[in-house]
């Protein structure tokens, strides 16, 4: 096969996954909503989450608008001939084609957002109705709303990126196909500043409104946890819509755009090898990344023909078999693009063919995958040793289940370093047996095989995608239930559906955790490539005293610094984040109590409240609350660059990363493992010393409560807001790196 | 003066403080010790106290004895000619000094321990009686009792370094004056390794009894908080004892002795620069260390006749005015030992002599002890935002009581980051404008002052550690004076100095903090030049492809890798002692559950409950659990170093520090803050809505509760322990770096 003729399955697959998408949510809405009741409560999510689309998208499109401007602005004035990675376009030409890719990057990070939560708060009643006649009819429902998501969420990502570059390359005059990947870095800052505010005002809204709606109305009111007369509780529904599903949307856009630019940015590298060698097609080099998740996308397609099962099977099997599906047709499609493009004239090295090095090395990054899953299952699944410890604890009050639960958090860090260090170097080794030479004597095998696990890794996130999505379907599949007072059936199914998406909701976030740890040494690489990029044309140039960045020297004072600052930087941001959800709450519960007061009606059932309102109103103050912490993530890493130098900016962004993934963890995991406790003790697992059910309503249950509520900020609000921390630090850098020279 | 003159000062210094400490030991012994139901109280205490030392030092002693052999064993087999740092004594005379070393850094540690504990435990109940009379006269006596401690541990350091330093160099055949600051790195290590468990032991000694009394008194009996019936009550007051007052000693004590060893070890690197040069006197620049923190000693003396003041008076007052009185003494101090010691021949740098630009950069160590005593009463101590924040969270129930707790805590790493960022920065470009470029061209003054920074802070490290041992003293004397129902007057004032006991106790951890990482970059440096004195001894010897380690480079795989784990183990170490005090706190319970049910009149007071089986039971399950995190501090980076290399543990200890350090921020003042938000409550400072006040009794007080005891394994045991944490990983790659050679 012609090796650039397989480059056309990139926009192949895109605009299949599309069509895919489309026809797949085409089925969804075709099917019945079930009864009047469940329509009415239905319609008032969707009114919420309207109202909520509107508001947040207008803002982030706008700050959107003024960043490109500023961005381009900054970029035309300081990427002087210089400091530009690429000097004939050096100024405005460079200022303006970054200030568009922003802009593209941000586009498709909105639209994927905005078009997959529109089916998802169409699809949870859609399953809350076919839960009324089969589990597995609702299962796919609910996963099929929820591809939706997934499919379209990778395939804007990745035709956004394939189009871009292939803009740029054709049309832009003298831009080389090595030149073309560092070019197209804005579309990855684009698509992080998006995720940044989508994440954090999806969170911080979701979270105060679960707070605030609790405290206004069973705490102050008296009235039961999800009645309808609180208007609070609507915004919790819709919280979930928004933080889950579209906040983790934006938060793997952004992944799955930067880590395949990062790649393609180390793709660069050996492409050089390639022509210098000789070898067939070396741009295939570059244009792997996107082919190989072409693949991927092909995969999650084929996958969702297998979610099928029994009426009597546990749902989490039903989507693990689609998730084996996608592991093993991806191992398949890497096989066959490695074999095909990674052509080296027939070089063996260490007794193996090149390609076979970096199958190997994507197969790690396959593995990390499935690893996680399991991971995350144990430390947060009801039944194992840490939920249970939890549990247990809480039999002596909140504080001993606060101090058990902070253990089990800081515990998770262990596996997952070990597994994430394990996967680098089983990477890197294995790429670097490769024998990739560059002209300076440097072997890149190495990066470029992490950089290849990394992607093998992005193989599977349409599907892991789409089963988070899932999560808040049947999340919200189970409210319209039990707000409609379906029939006990039904409501028995969507209970089982809503513990399932629990998992697979805690499952997206280790994945997430996961891709980003392994991509930022990979991004970090790309970093340096840039500088180097930049220096190398100095030299060139004949600047006096300029010499390449080999090391990144953590014995530099300045170095040190900024890492120590990168370090403190996950803790600052979620302290903000997690002070955000608390002052919103606030808001959530003036309106509330002034709705209380105000509307006649509302307490005998014949006023209704005013959702839209609330929702407004918290959409709002959770936009206000989001400003800071964006601030401070945007500002730091350029002030830090600005003060201390590229080099300094280089160990803020690996230790920071490094710091960034590990609170992450410890908040993911902490926040899963205590809501799954409270689960625990709610479904009767939890005894006391005679042999009695120690259930709802006893001490140790109100013990667990309390663990649920801090958990919720820590696990849905600054966990996740912290992995797109950790990829904007990426991006905003590798944007930015012009303007650290001095 | 001629230079080696002023060498004298050090066991001049050394002996005096020793002296001034037996006259005040002295004084404090004779004071009347009130009350037969004083003594009472005191002597169970004493009994408790006594019980733990023996069995405590015991099992110290025997793991340091082991640790010796094992480590000299090793040193003896690995450390050949190849890899030795001093060539001459490869083998096993390299074997045998470092296993003296470490027993004597070892002993000396173990000493000053049992010695200060010895006064502080017979303070409590001398203070207690002169509350009776006078505020002033018991301020005098638990700071003297405090003084004991913190003289005895800087001065048993500091002799104790002089001493093996002097031997080694005097004694043993063939060894230069800029050999041995490498020979006596066992010291540090010795020490670290006893603080370590003393720290570890008494940390979960200490909170164990103080959660598990609770549990099995307050909760499950319904007696009160403290009474004498529960025997667990005894443990806690021991507690105090051995955590704060023996912990925070150990824990100084390896930070002088290590950080002293670092700044000689440095000063080689100006050595050889002074010996080129033919600068007068050039081993003054490895005595500097020593002869600084001689002068901080008679400092320390001077202060404590300042120790004075009105009854009126807050007694945090006459504190600081001591504390103010030794600031300015050692920047006098600081004047003439630069002056002295620093010759240059006149040479005359960026328009300053040399010593003057040392002398600002130990300005700017002293500058950041100060800061650090404000930044922690901010963020601790009542009455400021971050506390009456978490007091005002506590109206709506304990889960937001502990999310503002959580966000107070992870927000302080932002200045400490800031501060420690500054005075690194500063100090190194202080250093590096006095030139002093060695033989490859380097500047190695700038690494100089932030060696020199260091010492400046340590200056005040006695009267420090005194203000911190009058903590426990007075805790105790509070608690002498509850039980023995002394007259209201009393304790009256019993609580007034208990609060500032509180406050000296956060205080102390910060600057703990704030010294390990001022310290973190010259021990790094330290251990870099460990290893490039290997390196040179292996290019010297001719062995093919060795080069200089110039730079830890974090773009390394393995490096980028160690460094991950090394984030990782400040979690991990932290989950496994927050966990051991969980396990401790439940033997407690079961064997005072024992009690009310075996020993027959506790109930109605006629029977004595067995105080010395709980202490004893609570020491050997503190003992067993310190077993887990005491093997994983030690085991990680020997491992590191084993499977990744030198390199690799570079970047493991720098990037471990700067996790470690900044956990231990958040879970130090986290704690604190919530321990004096409690107290907040407790003085009626909280009201509701209508100015009700809302104090001890509330739901509010109840939700702070749950706050403290959340707090206190985070401030007591697992903080403080990654203070010893970090300096163990300092000082054990320092020792065992030979290992890390392939």
């Amino acid at each position: 096969m012609g090796e650039s003729a397989l480059y056309w399955i990139i926009p192949i697959a895109g605009v299949a996954a599309i069509l895919f998408a489309l026809y797949l949510a085409r089925d969804v809405l075709s099917r019945d909503t079930g009864t009047q009741a469940m329509v009415d409560v239905a319609d008032t999510i969707r009114e919420g989450a309207d109202a909520f689309v509107k508001r947040q998208y207008t803002t982030i499109g706008l700050l959107a608008l003024v960043a490109s401007v500023i961005i381009g602005v900054i970029i035309a004035l300081v990427e002087g001939p210089a400091v530009a990675d690429v000097p004939s376009l050096a100024g405005v030409p460079i200022g303006v084609l970054t200030a568009i890719a922003f802009l593209v990057g941000a586009g498709c990070s909105m639209l994927s957002g905005i078009i997959g939560m529109q089916v998802s708060i169409r699809a949870n009643v859609r399953t809350a109705s076919a839960a009324r006649r089969s589990l597995v009819e609702a299962v796919q429902v609910a996963m099929r709303g929820g591809a939706v998501s997934g499919l379209l969420v990778v395939s804007l990502s990745l035709l956004g990126v394939w189009l871009v570059f292939t803009l740029f390359q054709v049309f832009v005059g003298g831009v080389t196909v090595e030149q073309a990947p560092f070019l197209i870095v804005g579309f990855s800052f684009g698509a992080s500043f998006v995720a940044l505010f989508a994440q954090l005002g999806g969170g911080i809204y979701t979270k105060a409104a679960d707070v605030g709606s609790d405290l206004v109305g069973k705490v102050e009111a008296g009235i039961p946890e999800d009645d309808p007369r609180n208007a609070g509780v609507i915004a919790d529904l819709v919280g979930d819509n928004v933080g889950d599903c579209a906040g983790r949307g934006a938060d793997l856009f952004e992944s799955t755009a930067a880590e395949n630019i990062g790649a393609m940015i180390l793709g660069v590298a050996v492409y050089k090898i390639a022509i210098d060698m000789g070898w067939p097609n070396p741009s295939a080099w570059i244009f792997f990344p996107l082919v190989v998740r072409a693949f991927g996308l092909l995969a999650t397609i084929v996958a969702m023909f297998f979610i099928r099962g029994k009426e009597t099977e546990n749902p989490m099997n039903i989507l693990n078999r689609g998730y084996w599906v996608v592991t093993l047709l991806s191992v398949v499609g890497l096989a066959f693009v490695t074999s095909q493009m990674m052509q080296t004239g027939g070089t063996v090295t260490n007794g193996l063919p090149t390609w076979v090095w970096f199958f190997l090395a994507g197969i790690v990054g396959l593995a990390t995958s499935v690893a996680f899953v399991y991971i995350t299952q144990f430390y947060t699944a009801g039944g194992y040793r840490p939920v249970r410890e939890i549990a247990e604890a809480s039999r002596t009050g909140p504080a001993t289940n606060i101090i058990s639960g902070t253990a089990v958090g800081y515990e998770t860090t262990a596996v997952t370093a070990l597994t994430i260090g394990a996967a680098l170097i089983a990477s890197h080794w294995l790429g670097s047996q490769a024998n990739l030479v560059n002209s300076n004597g440097q072997n890149v095998g190495g990066i470029f095989g992490t950089a290849v696990a990394t992607m093998g890794m992005l193989m599977t996130t349409a599907y892991i995608l789409a089963m988070d999505t899932f999560g808040p379907i049947t999340d919200n599949a189970g409210g319209i239930a039990e707000f409609s007072r379906a029939e006990a059936g039904a409501r028995e199914i969507t209970d089982r559906l809503d513990a399932v998406g629990n998992t697979t909701k805690a499952l997206t976030k280790g994945y997430a955790i996961a891709s980003a740890s392994l991509a930022a040494f990979l991004l970090f690489s790309a970093y340096l490539d840039k500088v180097n990029l930049i220096l190398g044309n100095q030299i060139k140039a004949g600047v006096p005293g300029v010499q390449l960045l080999n090391a990144v020297n953590l014995a530099d004072v300045n170095v040190f610094v900024a890492a120590l600052i990168g370090a403190m930087l996950a803790y600052f941001f979620s302290s903000l984040a997690i002070r955000a959800v608390g002052k919103t709450a606030q808001a959530i519960i003036v309106e509330v109590r002034r709705q209380f007061r105000e509307i006649p009606g509302i307490m005998d059932y014949t006023g209704r409240p005013d959702y839209a309102r609330v929702v407004d109103i918290t959409t709002v103050a959770a936009l206000r609350e989001m400003v800071a912490p964006g601030l401070v993530a945007v500002a730091t890493p350029i002030l830090v660059g600005l003060l201390l130098g590229y080099q300094a900016v280089a160990g803020m962004l690996m230790v920071g990363t490094i710091a960034g993934v590990l609170l992450a963890t410890v908040l993911n995991n902490g926040g899963g493992a205590w809501d799954n406790a409270k689960k625990y003790i709610e479904s009767g697992h939890l005894k006391d010393e005679d042999g009695n059910v120690l259930g709802k309503g006893s001490d140790a249950h109100a013990a667990a409560v309390v663990g649920d509520t801090v958990g919720d900020p820590f696990k849905d609000t600054a966990g996740p807001s912290l992995h797109v921390l950790v990829k904007l630090l990426a991006t905003i850098t590798l944007v930015m790196a012009p303007l650290f020279f001095r």
